[in-house]
Order: structure tokens, then C-alpha cells, then sequence
């Protein structure tokens, strides 16, 4: 009985593997990408994409770090399992680029039928407790799930400003996207907010985000 | 005054996204790897190896679907933020492979000295905090720290299952060595002993670990 229980969370903990092979549109910040077929990368350094895995890695070390600066109190526990989580629906549904939308328009629905799927996999007590999470990250009403997705915003504009902005100049982002999406930090940390948005107006000086 | 505090610990978070790029033995469980130089996998999935960022996000997630089979009781978030921080000197020490007895006989001091710099980019209160858990991760003696230690030998040996046992092989690693390396977790999970230890069994008679 308890083996079966115990499978039943393996199987779940063997899926969330494949985290690993979902990769963003944020590049990491070192330079770590194995040589490239067409040779132009041999004994260079090339920047690669993160996954989600290592994403969420990030997020749950963030929300350690940084808990004190959230506008509410909140219980770091629960904010960790939670953006331990809060991707795990992009292993059925992929990952949508913030910016894209035409994946956006669809994304609900697609998640919701991966979390049905995969939060199934879970003995049924853990299975509402991580659904639940996952919930309420996406509603983002509580104090924990505003300073998970503070820290979702923060953590990519951290690396794609350690890049000078590589992954928004590819795809043509500008500043109003980039401040709309930002905004979300101030629900969950004034201070994050004002420390990142001073660095944004910054790199907004520079041109490398244009107006 | 706070903004220098927070500086320096987005120093220490982004020093710790460096951990996307020490890359461990074991292989993920999904054929990921890019195309290569040489053309061999072009549109063949491969496999690549995991690096120290998934390896602790799995450690952190393991940690939270599977604490009630601790021995003792645990503080689940304190072991979660152990896990998440236990590899962070290979940063600049490097990974050791665990069957690879020169690289292990300098280990220790080369994950001091990395300890050293790395928790010292902190504010002092957490710099307490985080190289406090490190150290009672290394001395494995409080029940958080042997259910981590559990863990961390756990993934990586499910993984290795779930490959059929590609990287003991690649080494030539025999049944014993494995058999040593789980006995920790029975020190931190009776029933997760048992259980993988019936399917180390499975893979010796399969002749996958040889005697």
C-alpha cells in the first residue's frame, strides 16, 4: 500500500524531470552552450537558453533571499513549493513567450488540461495541495502568490539585463512592454520594484529597449 | 542602506545561477542535447548530463513531495533551503564525481575555500544562515541534514534507472560501490532504502551493475 503511494509520487517526481527540457526565452547568465553543429561556436563561448527547471531553481533561491522584501508577510515555505511548481503545467502545454500573443490567447486552456493531467499523478492529498498551489499562483490574489510572481518577473529581467537585454532585442521588445509586464514586481515588492525600475530606466537611456 | 544589502544579495543569486553550468554525471531523463559538432545525433535525440541547478531543483521538489518518509521528523523548508544551496561551492571548486577518489582526497578544502568567498557575498545574517546549513549539509548529522543527504543520493541513482544505468556503466562502476553510496539513504529513509535497494537488486541480476 504504501509502495504504491510512494510510486504514485515517483512517477510525478520523474515527469517534473522533463522540466529540463523546457527552455525559455531567457538566456543563462554564463556562456555554457555545448559547440554547434555548423562549428561557429568552437573554443568560443555561446550563451544558451535557461529551462524551466533551472528557472524554477532560481525562483525558489530568490524567494529564500529575498522573502523580507515582500509588501505583505508571507510563509517562505509555501512561496517556495509554489515556484517550485508553477511551470509544471509546460511540460504538456510548452512554454509561451510573455510577449507572444497568439500563444497567450490559448495558454489557459492548454495548461489547464496539462494540470489536470499532472497534478493527477500525485496520492490525492499532495495532489490538491500542489494543484492548489499552482492555482493560486495563477489567480494571484494572496500575498504568496504576488511575491512568487514578483520573483518570476525579476529573475529573467536580472539575467537579460546581465545580457544587455540579448532576448528582447531579438524579438523586437520595447520599453512599455517590458515596464507593463515589470509592474507585477510592485504588487509583490515595492522595493524590487523601485530597484529594478531604476536599472530598466537605465538600460531605457542606453537604447537598448526603445520606446 | 538597504539597496546596498539588496545589491549584494542579488550578487549572491546571480554568482549562484552559475550553477546551470557545472554539469554532474548523471544524465537527465529526457534525450535533450543540442545537435552536435560531428553531425552523430542530427535529428537523433541524446542524451546530455544534468548540471548542479536541476540537480538542486529536483533535491528541493523531492524534498517536498517525499518528506514523510524521513526516519525522524523533519523541518521541510529548512531541509528545502539546504538542498537548494548543498552544491553551490562546486561554483568554484567544481563537481567531484563521487566514484573518483583523487579528486575527493582535495575536496574538502577546495569546497572550504569556495564556501569562503561564496556565502560571504551575503549580508551577515543570511551569510549565518546559508553557510550554517551548508556545513550541517557536509557534517550529515542532524535528521534534515541525513534526509538531504537521502536525497541527493536518490535522484540521481532514479535517474540512472531510469537509463538503464548509462553512467555507471560509461564508468565501470560495480554493484559495491553503488550498494555504499545508497546505505545514506537509509540513514535518512528506511522505506526509500527499501525500496531502491529492490531495484539495485533487479539491475545486478540484469548484470547492468556487475559484482
Amino acid at each position: 500500500m504504501e509502495i504504491s503511494k510512494l510510486e504514485s509520487q515517483l512517477a510525478f517526481l520523474m515527469e517534473a524531470d522533463r522540466l529540463k527540457n523546457i527552455y525559455r526565452q531567457t538566456y543563462t547568465s554564463t556562456d555554457d552552450l555545448p559547440p554547434m553543429p555548423d562549428g561557429s561556436n568552437v573554443g568560443k563561448p555561446y550563451p544558451r537558453r535557461e529551462n524551466d527547471a533551472e528557472h524554477s531553481f532560481s525562483l525558489a533561491l530568490f524567494t529564500a533571499v529575498l522573502a523580507e522584501y515582500s509588501n505583505e508577510p508571507i510563509d517562505v515555505p509555501k512561496t517556495m513549493k509554489m515556484v517550485l511548481v508553477h511551470d509544471i503545467v509546460e511540460i504538456d502545454a510548452g512554454d509561451t513567450y510573455c510577449y507572444d500573443a497568439a500563444g497567450n490567447s490559448t495558454k489557459e486552456e492548454r495548461e489547464k488540461t496539462a494540470a489536470d493531467r499532472l497534478f493527477a499523478l500525485l496520492p490525492a492529498e499532495q495532489e490538491k495541495e500542489f494543484r492548489g498551489l499552482w492555482e493560486e499562483f495563477e489567480a494571484g490574489e494572496t500575498p504568496e502568490a504576488k511575491f512568487a510572481a514578483a520573483m518570476d518577473r525579476l529573475q529573467p529581467l536580472l539575467l537579460n539585463l546581465h545580457r544587455n537585454g540579448s532576448s528582447w532585442q531579438e524579438h523586437g521588445i520595447k520599453f512599455g512592454q517590458v515596464e507593463k509586464r515589470v509592474s507585477r514586481i510592485e504588487k509583490g515588492s515595492e522595493t524590487l520594484y523601485k530597484y529594478i525600475y531604476e536599472k530598466l530606466e537605465d538600460v531605457r537611456k542606453r537604447g537598448i529597449l526603445p520606446d
